[in-house]
């Protein structure tokens, strides 16, 4: 286990909202480095017209994407932003009813948005420090401190 | 995208407990309309002895019922606070969990608390306004600032 | 309805990642032990290899244990913290994204986390009593003030 302690900073929280045909791994990006949010906390509601998850494959290393081509709750959309490579970056899983209440999930790589997604992005600091391991072919969080794990 | 910087208020998160019977989209509408929420992030979990839960019809306009009429775990309650035309506003959606592992999920419309459901409020400021479309059938939240949108 | 008015503590937002092969529930109450930490929200994403959730069976009073033997995206880990018999206790609900996105979940019993579970455990004040109900089986959070309930 690795842990940080975080500050909140005063006033940094926003809603964020999202329109017709947004799509909000991109809007999400763009806002946190547009406004410098490098550790937020992340929540939202809303619906989609299509979405692409992802479920991550420990052989290929890399996200096997799966389809969801129709009109969907975002029953949860819940997350985190850190620092990596590029800048700051949003980690996202969603949630999504179907028209018959059954649910389907993964990493979010793509959403259509339709009507709206409502977003909470809760800002801490400092940065959270995100470092890419080539031996998963993923970037994780390393807060500055360690405890002891199995 | 639209987006609102808040402020958090001092001292104003609220954690509410729903007990056996109690209907959690009346009981929050209630809270928040008592203590004055007018924006608000939430999450929760607990359990139902029932629900429903609802999709969003884009052609009619209006949320297709789910009947849910089983015990079930409360996975997630993720959703906001907003300034709707007749007060602060609950927006609420559920993944709930069967007796087997599989999930079913939606916009909150009704449930019935058994044993508990623990609900985290987290209150900020300015109120979120809500502002309801005809064209939709939905209140939507409207953020103060625009960034540019596909 | 009981609910109670927290204040944020300055600071006391945690960010805490953990690594191949930990066990959340044990790891979290540990962390919320050794840092004294009586009342959180929490909200999480990651990924397990496996897990064991449970869903509440009135008859028998006690969580039916659902496994889930296989790698699989945490969608969603919501919950909070309180104090019970025994200390600091995390209360943890998981949805779990399989590798064609269908979803299960459940009350988290254990999980075995791989490669990363990265979790923001954002602490309020007072601590959050949790009393056990010999009736139930369970630990509930009883808050202090008490509203009008059906």
């Amino acid at each position: 286990m690795r842990w940080q302690r975080l500050d909140d900073v005063r006033g940094a929280t926003h809603v964020v909202v999202l329109e017709p045909g947004e799509e909000p791994v991109q809007a999400l990006t763009d806002f946190a480095r547009t406004h410098d949010i490098r550790a937020a906390q992340i929540t939202a509601v809303g619906a989609f017209e299509g979405a692409v998850v992802g479920w991550f494959d420990r052989e290929t290393h890399d996200y096997r994407p799966i389809p969801v081509g129709e009109q969907c709750e975002v029953l949860s959309l819940v997350g985190d932003i850190a620092d990596g490579d590029d800048g700051p970056t949003p980690h996202l899983h969603a949630v999504l009813g179907m028209s018959d209440g059954r649910t389907r999930g993964g990493h979010l790589l793509h959403g259509q948005v339709w009507p709206t997604l409502e977003v909470i992005v809760r800002s801490v600091r400092p940065p959270l420090a995100k470092v890419y391991h080539p031996d998963l072919g993923l970037a994780l969080i390393e807060p500055e401190h360690r405890s002891t794990a199995p």
